[in-house]
């Protein structure tokens, strides 16, 4: 029986997960792959830690280049994170002529093209399924199951801790700082939590994904983001009066040859199947053009659904090497790219609904002079919420508006916030409702 | 630039939805293939009528076999359903060497085996993913992207009729004849509706999954089926009260080494994600031991999202040819077939709970008969409801049990339904809580 050799660089949570889902599921992936995965080394900085899960002590090193560099093995997986070594590492296996297996988001959303290159360059796979949404496949989806259509959009939960936050906020009224506390306690949140809160992670996913709808490695900086550390209950609690709840979205369309790739929070209807997406799960709702309408739902992290998908390309690879079809699909699925790259959108010129909360004082005229910059700037209005007085100085007056350009938006609201009679800079959500 | 040469067999409602996607879609399937797809020839009985796309009419003929004897043709796309003709082309289309790409879940279903032993003989490749839950992707997802799991359990609503028809009864309280008239006048019911109705349409995937999970063909009569046809208004409204609604559930289960498969109406949970799956949509919930709990989600039907799944696999098929790679991944996704047949477990033998609706006379003594019955059975009762009474003759009595096994419930239903107090025949669903 023909073996596919391995080589696994970090030997952290996710290569703990890989070295289990290897032994434990020796069976069923032998048997679909008819084949034998043997993990011939493994290196990490830290081989003594006890990480779970019974290893040959023989296979390990401290060396990252003797797995590299070892001419028996066929396929590196990386799993170290991070973009300088990382880096170094990917590149230098390629170019012994191993293919790659990568989870590595932040490395694929600034070095891409990079990377993309170099494994044509020397001919070789990189895959990269456990980098957006964990154990979801759905870079498989993309590249592959649904790839006849032209994808018209997709709404996307792509980072689980934000989503477990924003649950605990929409369940228990706790605040932000509370339900961080809680994801703490339960592992959903790292010790430094930044990347999840303030949206680079997802922003990184989100730049894969438009990557690979649109054919083109993009990068990084090019998508705009905000996190969910400033979202109040208050704004929770309004969402639902009206309907919605809020998500963080990250949301990439195609209009008019420009594509829209934002990450923000977001007011999404209370009936879209996005809106019982709760805890730390993660989905993409996905619209193609013959397709329709789809959901894939499913673990973003962790472990064991990190596992699956890192393995699920190994599998792929293997698949590839017994039947000598490396690059049987390329990285963005492209065989002969797309003729013309097509532009990101400037934030200032998306068009969208909103939710605005203005604090302003409990005065006659307060809510004509709000509309009326509202309506000089093409802003009209579809729904106002005016609550009693709830603090001394000012009261909350929430609306949604019809759709609008962003820019006068921005310019509205500088204008609305200079007003005396209002108090607070003005809150605004983007409101989907497809 | 090389090309991809199909013949088309079956130009009905998907026929010609596969040829307007490949026709209005031929850049992205050009640019990610790297070959264009050439529609060589079409064979219908009728090629005359009107199916609302433009295809040169020198493509088509009446007589399917000279497209499958075409030597220029590469891949056969069987479209025209039912099990006699289309096996018989399918089988000639191999013995020719060119690959299938079908959509007929009857024929695989029942004919399974010999339609995989025949393509392993001629060394070609049969791609299905058409045949379940229509645009899903959900055979590959099974095939690949989950590939490094032992898959424990599906629980799927594979038939969009019976979706909308429950959808329909749930949301406005009317009875199944009305909801299947609505259906009717939308088009998502067929002038006979039987399959969808009595269960055979997911009874078909059903056996195609499980297939594809456990790695040897499956045949249709190894499934459970029970249609929808029976559901009252009344058990929904009992449902909802209960915190639960009523769903045509395929359930695929492993539970030591015996796989449970069966297809009938099951008590969902409100809050589950699969409750959420409304209207004519399909779902797959999906638990495996690595990924954790996954759904997909789409449109099950039609001719637009049908097509999707069948040029996927075009495309699949396509990339296999330019490689070189034909059976890269074999039909059930196993290269060495797991060494034993599960077998599937006879229905008497299920442990499930349950709900019960008795119509009993409204006489002291009756719940206590009855709980009686059930005690002496091993079944123990979770919930009790008991109304007012309804009607001259009867009041619902329902009662949720805790888990049980089928045949103590047969038999204890039996002795209670030939008691003196009870009216009209028991009314059980089994319920599904995870």
């Amino acid at each position: 029986m023909p073996q596919v050799k391995v080589g696994l660089v970090g030997f952290g949570i996710v290569g703990a997960g890989v070295a289990e889902i290897l032994i434990n599921n020796s069976e069923i992936i032998k048997n679909r792959l008819g084949s034998e995965v043997v993990l011939k080394k493994i290196a990490d900085l830290d081989i003594n830690s006890d990480r779970g899960v019974k290893v040959d002590n023989r296979l390990f090193t401290t060396d990252a280049m003797e797995v590299i560099n070892d001419p028996d093995i066929d396929i590196i997986i990386e799993l170290i994170g991070g973009c300088d070594y990382a880096k170094e590492y990917i590149l230098k296996a390629m170019e012994n002529g191993k293919h790659v297996v990568t989870a590595n988001k932040a490395l694929l959303a600034q070095h891409g093209r990079l990377l993309f290159d170099s494994s044509e360059k020397y001919g070789v796979d990189i895959a990269f399924e456990a980098s957006v949404a964990g154990g979801i496949p759905i870079i498989k989806v993309l590249r592959e199951g649904l790839a006849a259509n032209n994808i018209k959009e997709v709404l996307s939960i792509l980072n689980g801790t934000s989503n477990y936050i924003l649950t605990r906020m929409t369940k228990e009224g706790i605040s932000f700082s509370e339900a961080l506390s809680k994801a703490r306690k339960l592992g959903y949140a790292e010790a430094d939590p930044t990347l999840d809160i303030d949206g680079s992670d997802a922003a990184h996913k989100l730049t894969i994904l438009i990557s690979l709808i649109f054919g083109t490695p993009y990068h990084f900086d090019d998508v705009y983001r905000e996190g969910i550390d400033k979202v109040l209950p208050l704004d929770i609690r309004f969402a639902s009066e009206l309907g919605y709840c809020i998500k963080l979205l990250a949301i990439a369309r195609l209009i008019d040859g420009n594509i829209e790739a934002r990450l923000h929070p977001t007011f999404v209807p209370s009936d879209h199947i996005l809106a019982n997406v709760i805890n730390a799960f993660n989905a993409l709702y996905i619209q193609g053009d013959f397709v329709g309408s789809t959901l894939f739902y499913g673990l973003g992290a962790g472990r064991r659904p990190t596992a699956s998908a890192v393995v699920a390309d190994l599998i792929d690879l293997g698949r590839n090497k017994i039947s000598g079809a490396a690059r049987r699909v390329l990285p963005l699925s492209f065989a002969s790219p797309p003729e013309k790259e097509l532009p990101i959108k400037p934030m200032d010129q998306i068009i969208s609904e909103y939710y605005f909360r203005f604090s302003a004082v409990d005065k006659p005229g307060v809510l004509s002079k709000i509309s009326g910059i509202l309506g000089s700037n093409n802003i009209s209005i579809a729904t106002v919420i005016q609550k009693e007085r709830e603090s001394d100085s000012s009261v909350p007056l929430v609306m949604l508006t019809h759709e609008a350009r962003e820019i006068d938006v921005k310019k509205s609201l500088e204008l609305i916030d200079r007003l005396d009679v209002v108090v607070e800079k003005t809150v605004l959500y983007r409101v989907e409702k497809r």
